[in-house]
Order: C-alpha cells, then sequence, then structure tokens
C-alpha cells in the first residue's frame, strides 16, 4: 500500500506539472495558489497517484488510523443517528473519523479530493454518490471506500444497503392487505439506486395484486413531496401511498392532516421508510419499513477494515428489514 | 506555540514515566499498551506538556489546519444542523473538521484527550462541559477551546450562547400575555449553565409578573420531560409550560395531547426553546424561542480562528434570540 507513495514525491509533480515544489506545497496545504497551478499540480499528483503527506502515518502500524466520513443530507434523521453509531464504532475500533459535509447533489467530488489529501486509510460515504473519474483517484490512491445506504451499479464498490427491492415489495402487500383501492408511491430521488430499488419493488408488488399505481417525485424533499401527495389524492384519488422515506411521509402526513382534513388509517394509509425515531412519536405515529441502521453500520464499518487490511474484495451487502405497523394505516 | 512541542521528546516522556520510548509510541499511535503503561505515558506527558507529532503540520503555515469538533445529543435536531452550519463555515476557511462524539454527561475528558493527540489547532465544543483538569491540559498545550451553546462560570474559556437569561424572562412575558392562571417550567439539564440561565429568567419574568411556577426536571430528556409535564398538569394545575429545549417540547405537546386530551393554545400553552426545523411542521406548530444558530455558529468559528491566531483573549458572546409565535401558545 506505500508503495506508490514513497517512491512519489512533490519534487516529481512539480516536474510533471511545470512548476516549482513551493507551488506544490502551496496548493496541499490550503495556502493560496491561481486556480490554474491547482489544475496543473492536482492533475499531476492524480497521473502519478501522488498523495501528500499531510499527515504523519502513525508511528508502528504505519496508518493515520483515520477513516474519511462523507455524509450530507443531515436534516433526515436517519444520518445523524447512523453518523453517531458510526463514530462510536470506529472509535471502538482506535479509528478517529474526519467527517466531511457534502451537499448530496453536488460539490461531493471536491468535497473527496480534499479528504485524499488527508491520507485517510478509509472512507464511508453515505448518502451520497460519486463520479467515475473519483473513484479511479481512489482507486489509483489505494484508499477503500464503502457506500452507506446508496448503491452505485458502476465501479465495483463496496456497498451496504438495506434490501430496498424486498421492502418496495413489502410495503405494496402490506397496503394491498388494508384493502386499499388505488395506490400512490412518492418516489425518493432517481440519481440514487437505492430509491429505484424501493420504487421498482412496490411496482412489482402492486402488480402482484393487480393495482396499478400512480409515481411522483420527491427527491427526498419535503416540499416536493407534499405537493406530490396533494396531487395523488386530488387528481388521481390514491388512498394508499408509499412514500420513499420517513423525512417525507412527515410533510405527506402534515399536509393530508391538515390541508385535507384526511384521517390517517382511515381515509388514507401512509407507509414510510427507515423508522427513525420521530415515526414512533404519537403525533405521525407512522407505519414505516425499518431499516436496521445499527447492522447496516456495524457492515460498514467491518467491512472498510476488512478493505484496509486487504483480506476482502468489493462486496454488496444488503441487510433485510422489516414493516413496523402504527397507527398511519390501516 | 510550538515552544513546548519542539523541546519536549517522546524519550523525555519516556524517561518521566519509566517506560520504553517505543511503550510511548504505542500508547500515543492507539496500538496496545497496558492500562497502567497507558497511565504512566499520558501523566508524564502531561506534566511535560508534550504532544505526540501525529499529524505532521502543514508545510507552510506550519498549522494542522484541523478544528476539533466534540459533539453529543445529535437526535436534538438543533445539533445536526449547527454541525453542519460549522463544518461548512470551517470548510469555507480551509479548515477540516475532526469530528468527535461524546456522550454529553460522560466521556468527554477521554474523547478531548485523543483530540489533543491530533494536534488540532483549535476545538469547538459543543452541548459539552469540560473538567477543570481537561481545561488546564488544553492550556498547557495552547490549544483554543471555544464552547458552543454551553457556558461554564470556571476556567475563563470563550463561550457562544444565546442570550439565554432574556430567553426566560420573554417566555414568561408572552405566557402572562396570554392570561394563564399556573406557570411551570420543565428545565434543562441542570449541570449546565445554559438550562440554569433560562430557568433563572423565567423565574424572574414570572415574578415579575406576580405569578408562581412549579419546576420540574426534563435534564434534555423525552422521557423525563413527559413524565414531569403530566405531574405538572396533573397535581398543580399548570396550564401553561416554559419547556428547556423544543426536543423535550414536542414529547410534552404528544403526551398533553394524545394521553389528556388537551388543546394546545387553548387548555394549554406550551413554550419551547432553540426554533428547530420541526417546530415549524403543522403537527407541533411549537411557539418557541429561536436560537440564531447561523449566528452562534459564525461567532464560534470567528472566535476560534481569533484565538487561533492570537488576536484575541477568551470572551463570552451571547447573542439575542427572539420568540417565534405559533399554535401552541395563545
Amino acid at each position: 500500500m506505500d508503495g506508490g507513495m514513497t517512491k512519489v514525491t512533490s519534487s516529481d509533480v512539480a516536474k510533471r506539472a511545470g512548476v516549482s515544489q513551493s507551488a506544490v506545497s502551496r496548493v496541499f496545504s490550503g495556502a493560496s495558489a491561481s486556480k490554474a497551478t491547482q489544475d496543473k499540480v492536482r492533475a499531476a499528483a492524480a497521473e502519478l497517484g501522488y498523495r501528500p503527506n499531510v499527515l504523519a502515518r502513525s508511528l508502528i502500524t504505519g496508518r493515520s488510523r483515520i477513516s474519511g466520513l462523507v455524509v450530507a443530507y443531515l436534516e433526515n434523521p436517519f444520518y445523524p443517528d447512523a453518523l453517531e453509531r458510526m463514530s462510536k464504532a470506529l472509535q471502538a475500533r482506535g479509528y478517529h473519523t474526519l467527517i466531511f459535509m457534502a451537499s448530496w447533489t453536488s460539490d461531493v467530488d471536491r468535497v473527496l479530493e480534499e479528504l485524499l489529501d488527508y491520507q485517510v486509510d478509509g472512507i464511508i460515504a453515505a448518502s451520497v454518490a460519486l463520479s467515475d473519474g473519483l473513484m479511479d483517484r481512489c482507486r489509483a490512491a489505494e484508499i477503500p471506500i464503502v457506500l452507506f445506504n446508496r448503491g452505485q451499479e458502476e465501479g465495483g464498490l463496496t456497498q451496504v444497503t438495506c434490501a430496498n427491492h424486498a421492502a418496495g415489495v413489502g410495503g405494496a402487500d402490506h397496503l394491498a392487505a388494508g384493502g386499499h383501492r388505488r395506490f400512490g408511491h412518492i418516489a425518493g430521488w432517481d440519481g440514487s439506486m437505492t430509491g429505484r430499488d424501493r420504487a421498482a419493488g412496490f411496482a412489482e408488488g402492486r402488480a402482484r395484486h393487480g393495482q396499478s399505481a400512480v409515481t411522483r417525485p420527491g427527491d427526498y424533499d419535503r416540499e416536493k413531496a407534499a405537493s406530490a401527495a396533494l396531487t395523488l389524492v386530488d387528481e388521481h384519488g390514491v388512498d394508499a401511498l408509499f412514500v420513499g422515506n420517513d423525512h417525507m411521509a412527515f410533510s405527506v402526513i402534515d399536509v393530508l392532516r391538515h390541508q385535507r382534513g384526511m384521517a390517517l388509517g382511515r381515509d388514507v394509509s401512509v407507509v414510510g421508510f427507515d423508522d427513525v425515531p420521530m415515526a414512533a412519536w404519537p403525533s405521525y405515529d407512522l407505519t414505516t419499513w425499518r431499516q436496521p441502521s445499527g447492522q447496516m453500520v456495524a457492515a460498514a464499518v467491518e467491512r472498510m477494515m476488512a478493505l484496509i487490511d486487504g483480506e476482502a474484495s468489493p462486496q454488496r451487502v444488503e441487510i433485510e428489514g422489516r414493516l413496523i405497523q402504527r397507527g398511519s394505516s390501516r
């Protein structure tokens, strides 16, 4: 793992980039450097597989014992909870966690690029997708990455998710058992495999029960989900809603109850996804598909450690969830 | 700032502790070492003001450009939100954030002890209190600390809070204006100055209005707050509740509405503290004292930077909040 790093020096990068060695230092120390210089230096470093020695390696183990954790979408309480579990699980293994925040639709590449400068031993990326270029960069640097609660078809990355397709089927089964006439789905973000799998599972499930369904995008956003719910109820007569996550489902319940005067579990059934703590609070009392967050975190940490130790090849881990029935559905 | 570090070496620590130099390395690299060895080495290191060079300093600036952020109590949505803002504000200044999770009533010292090994340039501690011993340790290591949303009488630390006493007065003024007969307060954690200031302000405010009040501890915990609310309503006839934070107030609303059938804003008024996003959701519609989270984060980051630059002495920053009236109070 150290091969590339001990051979390639900042002086090699400077020569390749056609800049001074101090310019290379400036770029990687975060000091001021022109955009053009930064681009040249980063391109040369990437070509040569160079990572700056910002962190001294641990004296005995030869590792930084720091893991990078990229998170986004903290307004969904699923993630603060997972973050806390992950940080504790890593602490228990003697690892510290350098946490980087990214907006979940943008700037992930820039954030991860910076993480590479810190010589983390591994990265867990929660709720964000990685570009092909960036995956290549991490592979060249031999830094293992584990995707958490996010899948990606390309790149052969290790990923840990809930069994999302089965969950979609289970949601449809539950709504069918409630005797509903018209199904609707408020989908997660179309760019996420997680969201697509849940939607595909739900479609398969409701088809098995001979039901049609109308789908509207929610994009994991409260406002979009509320507006989708009104459209589905008002224009399509939907009385059974499967919502891509709890965070959207709370917004759906609020708008149906307070703007349409509907009684949850009677006039309309709403099923969420995640089982965040708030789902059990009496004001929402949300039927939802529980993601086994503790098991998913344990698997992600365990996979990352195995990859760091060179004992594993990339794999996809799917963990079964289960329906938690509460008052928002009949 | 480098004086102590360049002079004291791991060999000095080994001599003082009466152990081998490799034992010192093992302790600070997180490799296995007996409890006795760890204690001896850490004690010797503390006496000598030694910090291991786990992170190489940035080549040009002479700084690690890493700030430590200690957080606890992430189940209160005030903190994930503040964490995200803080991380972005620090990123914007070229800093990365090594985030450590601590349980807010324990293990803070241990966590901060580890942080010191990482040679962070500064520390922001949100929602946690520091022991005297640890404050001395940080002072010896010349690592500035800023307390966020938490005050501490001792230690002369820089701290950034909302104007909590004035907020308590404001809460009492609002409930008095609603014509309530009997006031109650569900207090935060008694060990926090933040909680004590809110309670003292509320006591002063209700006394001004010639009101008595009953106070019960909530300890920032949902279960305790719910049980306190039932006691206050059932046994003390309270019809106006000032609750130490929103996270507890949601639980209070749930229990009064669903277990006592009370109508919020009519049978009983509830006022929270923080104005987390959920307070505006129709199912809670919580009147609350808004903490200016964005301004508090900006002040904490700005103060830490000034301390790192050696341009400031410790100070207490209090930022005014304001009442946001919604449907949970009349």
